[in-house]
């Protein structure tokens, strides 16, 4: 198979069904969500013998039990899948809305119209459940998609392409508005990030290391983020109960995702009232501190607390700059906010930051001055989603600065378009 | 001079003003335009002086009058820049305002705060006047800037840069918060694009051939757009009086600019009764006209017109795909809005387009299925502008999809983040 041929044609089919996308109407595009939901309701024997056969000959490959448990569709999963179309299918449309629109002096009107990108690209590891996900919202914001998932998973995602192609056809929309990469060469990746006339928005979801190497590829824009180096500063005026429940939430709540805090930051003057009682929770749940010269200090001078047990590590330089994705946690006293916002800038990712204080002036400042996607106050990081933000579902989190900033949701697949209504206006 | 070394410098010190950029007040900012327009009123001799040098250099190696009147600091174009900067002062600052706060379930406020972008770069051709237009959009939308004018206008904008950290300093603002490249050499450029650690993003100022090279080094995100083939439709249901006025003023109001129809596209049932008396109109303006063999087969059975004055040309494919940005005008019949829409789509440059009809719902499908950035009805496409828009300035005009679409005005040198306003609240 010639790559190159090949995926020119996946992008030209997929232009031209974004046409039909842009122009459909609310209810096929809702029709084909119900459409594909009763597909895979229907199908699910025979999903999930396809997805045996990913199961099957990842195992051979020896690949570890997390890597197996994310690709295999489980009658749970299935489950979650459904109900994903039909949460999408509830979503209002997006699509059409036309804001802002005002007279000018010169007699015409102006207003901007929310449009579909037009053909997005999503790259994503072995996991079949994405297909389904972000097939959904892509159709729903009236996109055309192509999804390039993991090589293990391609039985898997073909079956489930079949029937969103059927799901498609059955309201009436084109089937090629929904198109999976049937190959498993890489380089159909290097085409697919490279074709800008055909694509015009990239989003990656997986690892570092493959959003890394994409970074390098890509002509088409991306909406990515790369890290989450997330940081929670308590303020000397925080409310020592808020610290303590936001800092045990933002670490321990979950170790491997993006919006778990990896810094922790501490004013020197509270850094006695609550690090102690930090560090014990933190010590009870196995999490690996390390620690600043200062915060050290504090922690092997508390009463009551034998130092020891906690197993401080000395912080180095590197440790700003980690995102660990694990039960590690770095510890740094800072000066006080001017302090917390100079480090969370410098060595941050721009995802999410929170700061817990009483003081509104503090608050405020670090909303406007924590140059991040997200910034928070007396609230767990953790809350950085899309479907605790409200946008009911995320294709994925931008710390990016242009188009969309922080959770992406279905208006992240749109733009905004002028519309211009005249009665034979000219410019003079 | 190290370039790498040089211009690593200013993106430093870039990133780093762009700090207290981001938390300046309003009234700061304020303050700044007008101090630096005062300072301009001021120095005006020593402004002209500086300029006369890099006239008297771009004369001797030949440069043409165009060119020369561009770059001339005029009286007129004096008073246009400091009459810009008391524009943009006056304008609202859109830092800061948060919009859009609703309480979630978990008991979190979810809203969006807009911030400005961070450091900007600008890449502009040798017109001083961009110096202190983009650095007042700039100043106001709390960005930092780094300008790249045309190396034949170095003198002018050094001296411009100068009274610009003048009146920064005046206002307590950061003075590295505009800097001027004072340098010719072209490794700059290569270097400014891709310095993604330190600059946001790159807005290009100037001709096709200067965005295209950009296109190629570019790392940074680009605020641009390659070129405006622009059309009108007229449909078999337009008002003719407003179709004559739309099509002529399009086309003849200024030649050689971005938003100017390049192709006119008429329905095969009106074309008898507009494509004469617009032919005629075109002649009388010395307009060259590119026609399809429909279009010729009704110019030259048209009773009471000369055909042969019109001296038409034939019409080949390359003509659809070219901006001309000159009298010459590309003309095809097609079958109706269908046959339009299908032909701006795959020939335009999602630019500005424009319908000219009485129907509504003919108007309505032009509006959403026209896939670019300016979409019109019986309005002529020279409307397409910052100001025409009502934006109250444009740093440029974006035919991308992503970020801002269409005139860019201070807004678009901003983005949204994510903030949210808890009491201790965790997620479960």
């Amino acid at each position: 198979m010639d790559i190159d041929e090949y995926m020119t044609g996946v992008g030209m089919r997929a232009r031209q069904a974004s046409r039909a996308m842009a122009r459909a109407g609310t209810a096929a595009k809702n029709d084909a969500l119900e459409a594909i939901a009763c597909a895979i309701e229907r199908e699910e024997a025979a999903l999930k013998a396809a997805n045996a056969r990913d199961v099957a000959s990842a195992r051979e490959k020896g690949l570890d039990a997390a890597f197996i448990d994310r690709l295999t569709l489980s009658d749970k999963a299935l489950r979650t899948m459904i109900e994903g179309l039909r949460q999408v299918a509830a979503l209002p449309d997006p699509i059409g809305e036309i804001g802002n629109l005002k007279y000018r002096p010169t007699g015409i009107q102006v207003g901007q119209m929310r449009v579909p990108l037009g053909v997005i690209g999503i790259i994503y590891e072995s996991r079949p459940n994405v297909t389904i996900d972000a097939a959904a919202l892509c159709l729903k914001s009236g996109n055309a998609v192509i999804l390039r998932g993991g090589s293990e998973a391609l039985a898997s995602n073909t079956a489930l392409a079949a029937l969103i192609k059927e799901g498609l056809a059955q309201a009436g929309l084109p089937r090629d508005a929904v198109q999976v990469v049937e190959t498993a060469d890489r380089a159909a990746v290097g085409k697919l990030v490279t074709m800008t006339q055909y694509v015009d928005v990239i989003v990656p979801r997986g690892g570092k290391s493959l959003i890394a190497r994409l970074m390098e590829e890509a002509r088409v824009p991306m909406i990515k983020h790369l890290d989450g180096i997330c940081h929670v500063y308590v303020d000397d005026r925080a409310d020592i109960a808020k610290a303590l429940a936001v800092c045990d939430n933002a670490k321990t709540h979950r170790y491997g995702t993006c919006n778990t805090m990896e810094t922790l930051l501490v004013a020197r003057g509270i850094a006695r009232a609550v690090l102690p009682a930090l560090a014990r929770g933190y010590r009870d749940k196995g999490v690996e501190l390390r620690v600043d010269a200062a915060a050290r200090a504090v922690l092997e001078g508390a009463e009551g607390l034998d130092a020891t047990m906690l197993a401080l590590v000395d912080a180095t330089e590197e440790d700003w700059r980690t995102e660990y994705l694990a039960p590690v946690l770095a510890i740094k006293i800072v000066d006080g906010i001017d302090d917390a916002i100079e480090h969370i800038n410098t060595y941050g990712s721009a995802h999410t930051d929170a700061i817990v204080t009483e003081d509104h002036d503090r608050a405020m400042r670090f909303l406007r001055e924590v140059d991040s996607a997200s910034v928070m106050v007396n609230a767990s990081t953790r809350f950085a989603d899309g479907f605790e933000y409200g946008l009911g579902a995320e294709i994925g989190i931008s710390n990016d600065k242009l188009h969309a900033r922080g959770p992406v949701g279905l208006e992240g697949l749109t733009s905004l378009k002028y519309v211009v209504l005249g009665h034979g206006e000219v410019r003079r």
